[in-house]
């Protein structure tokens, strides 16, 4: 019964239902399903019951789901693969050519294009005659679930071009493919980071795109379904990392692993507000002469750190569209002016509001609001250069947008408040 | 020699150089290329540029451009158009047919899938056979770039299902529609949120998907080029959301542009700042008597901050996601334990180092410690709530995390500080 039932389902929704089950119901329901659906079901399910449920199954039991599945999602769950798993997961495959691309799948790092593509392409040589070519390719395509392309390649497997289906059949059959194919083919690099293929494949509209070794030669092919996987993790992980959330965590995970993932952050938050709570002490004198500075320093501390974030927020975007041009100073000049158009505006409304509203000396205002300025300017700087310092160093600069920007503008907003009040109300 | 340098060069590549001309040079460009190119040049640019671009073009050039494009762009470009313009544009159109199809786009609100689907795709009746089928097909298949799935209606035009174009070449050419075809075939309404035809296709792996509209019939096709640009978007605006910027901006953008999208969540925050102020100012005495309370501003107000946007992201996520299930109270609950975890362990920290380094008396430190847990439980759970709350009243979440939740917890951490404060010091 639970059988006839689940066999209904698509794949993706069975790997949800399984996503909320202990690791025996898991288990159970992998066994009891058969291995081409179980396989898909496999490489949607979160990282953590994947692990659990390979780890009851027997190499032999891998083996048959992954020669259900494609070389790339086969590799992926075998480079997850306990390290003594490996060779015995790898020698129990049947079709020995699959597990022979499967293996050459390894070797490539997971956030390069290398660790997206799949073994599976149709590729004609460009010295074949169309009528060769079609036969050819019948035989490659059945392993091929969507075509897209046949890519064109010479005699030592590099890159020449592409050609459309409907060029094949509508052109004579002892034509050669060298006269017929299309030259100009998007392609990236097998090392390119998984964030450049998305942004290609974006731009261009591409749905599958092929790569190439370093010699040109034609390795393997993205198709979009996996690179729209890698935009959307992507978009969560920046998402997390301005929040200050470090590890890959959901709303359902358990307490443990939210702590985990929000722990470092708040502990650094921490020494940044006793770092300010150091230097507030380090101005004993205003504590007792001027106790109107302390009633503004919550107003310094969330304009500070907003503006930082704000900042660090639009750098980090246009680093990762890459629409971040000219040098690093024009960029830091831009921001220096714009905050002090913000810090400006800023200043010049709560000057009527303190003046007002909480009583303050002409000094005093004058005073704080410079100070305000001066806070805004200097966040908006900071907000900027961390990002593009980060990404020089081959850092990613998401990590710095949230709480690493808040923290450092808070500590430093702070100084920077007392130190000009000083100046001006001289204590 | 302008010209055939830009005919080798991708569309989208000149998109981007032109969104860096003036208006003049930008409109040359266009004028000079061919419509065929220039139209999907036009589709890539930034919005503002495009329309200065439109706004030099006459009726007849624009409806040229528009004959080029498939529906869904060209209906995108004249609902951008003014409304006197509308009228001229769409009566110069040269295929009727494609103009009646970019009227019928036009009612569909933006934000839905009506507003993404193409008039472009494969269909045919289920009372065909197979042979009517083909040549049906040739037909319709000229205007539409990418076939990817054939889908099948019944004489109402109600979508019933779809055919492989494999399995149509390989049945009779006698063999009713009715009799091969696929009856499941994922759809969207066309009503649908964008982001839900998102979640759809990439869960699902479609690169293509029919929309019906309310009785069932198949009114258009979305492609997954369009969804990714979507996934993009949409993830860049939550990212800026949360950053505190209320408009799509870049950084490239002009100064009064990113000042126009900075200044509210500022503001905002500056009055958080001067509510805190009021409140710190209601407490006098703790001025006077236990001026250490107000070096620890920073630490709580920092505190706050980040434990309401780590709680408001991750809830944010998972209403997007789809992935918070069960009741809101069980989500607070879990939030309130993950809350009081995270806070005791802050106190602890907080103790030990307030203790050695900065010399708070025991009643000091216990009072502060026990501020420090009800701030943070306090800043989880409104992290908490206001997210599932905007979202129930049909509010986009986004807008909870970042500035709006800091600002609010800013003030409310301060005012339960000194509250506690007062409890334990009796001042
Ligand atoms: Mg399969
Ligand atoms: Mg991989
Ligand atoms: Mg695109
Ligand atoms: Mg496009
Ligand atoms: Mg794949
Ligand atoms: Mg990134
Ligand atoms: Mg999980
Ligand atoms: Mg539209
Ligand atoms: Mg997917
Ligand atoms: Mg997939
Ligand atoms: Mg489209
Ligand atoms: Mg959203
Ligand atoms: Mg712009």
């Amino acid at each position: 019964a639970l059988l006839s039932l689940l066999e209904d389902i698509h794949y993706a929704d069975i790997a949800e239902i399984i996503n909320e089950l202990n690791e025996d119901e898991a288990t159970y329901i992998i066994k009891l399903l058969n291995s081409d659906k179980t396989s898909d079901i496999l490489t949607e399910l979160d990282d953590d019951v994947r692990e659990s449920i390979l780890g009851n199954l027997s190499a032999k039991e891998i083996a048959k789901e992954l020669d259900e599945l494609d070389t790339d999602d086969a590799a992926d769950i075998v480079g997850e693969l306990p390290k003594e798993m490996v060779q015995q997961v790898i020698s129990k495959l049947e079709d020995r050519e699959h597990a022979k691309d499967i293996v050459d799948l390894l070797r490539f790092d997971e956030n390069s294009a290398g660790g997206l593509m799949a073994k599976e392409l149709v590729k004609v040589n460009e010295n074949w005659n169309v009528l060769t070519c079609v036969k050819e390719m019948r035989v490659q395509a059945e392993n091929v679930t969507r075509v897209h392309s046949i890519y064109v390649v010479d005699d030592e497997g590099k890159l020449k071009g592409r050609l459309s289906l409907k060029d094949l059949l509508t052109t004579s059959t002892k034509t050669h493919i060298k006269d017929v194919y299309i030259s100009k083919v998007d392609h990236v690099n097998v090392n390119e980071k998984p964030e450049e293929v998305a942004r290609i494949m974006s731009k261009y509209d591409l749905e599958a795109i092929p790569v190439i070794d370093e010699i040109g030669r034609l390795v393997g092919r993205i198709t979009i379904d996996d690179i729209v996987d890698v935009i959307r993790e992507e978009a969560e992980k920046d998402y997390q990392m301005a929040a200050g959330i470090s590890k890959d965590v959901e709303a359902d995970d358990s307490i443990w692993e939210l702590t985990k993932a929000r722990w470092p952050w708040l502990l650094i938050g921490m020494m940044g507000g006793l770092g300010a709570a150091s230097i507030i002490s380090g101005f004993q004198e205003a504590l007792t002469k001027f106790p109107v500075l302390l009633i503004f320093i919550p107003l310094m501390q969330a304009t500070a750190g907003n503006v930082g974030v704000q900042s660090s927020a639009i750098v980090v975007q246009g680093l990762a569209n890459d629409t971040i041009k000219g040098a690093i100073w024009g960029r830091l000049g831009k921001e220096l002016l714009l905050g002090l158009v913000n810090g400006l505006a800023l200043a010049f409304v709560f000057l009527i509001i303190s003046h007002f509203g909480f009583k303050t000396t002409y000094l005093e205002s004058i005073a704080i609001g410079i100070a305000l300025v001066t806070v805004v300017v200097n966040a908006a700087v900071i907000g900027t250069f961390i990002p593009i310092f980060l990404n020089k160093r081959g850092i990613d600069p998401a990590i710095a947008t949230g709480p690493f920007i808040t923290t450092s503008n808070d500590v430093l907003g702070i100084l920077i408040y007392f130190s000009i009040a000083k100046v001006f109300l001289g204590f």
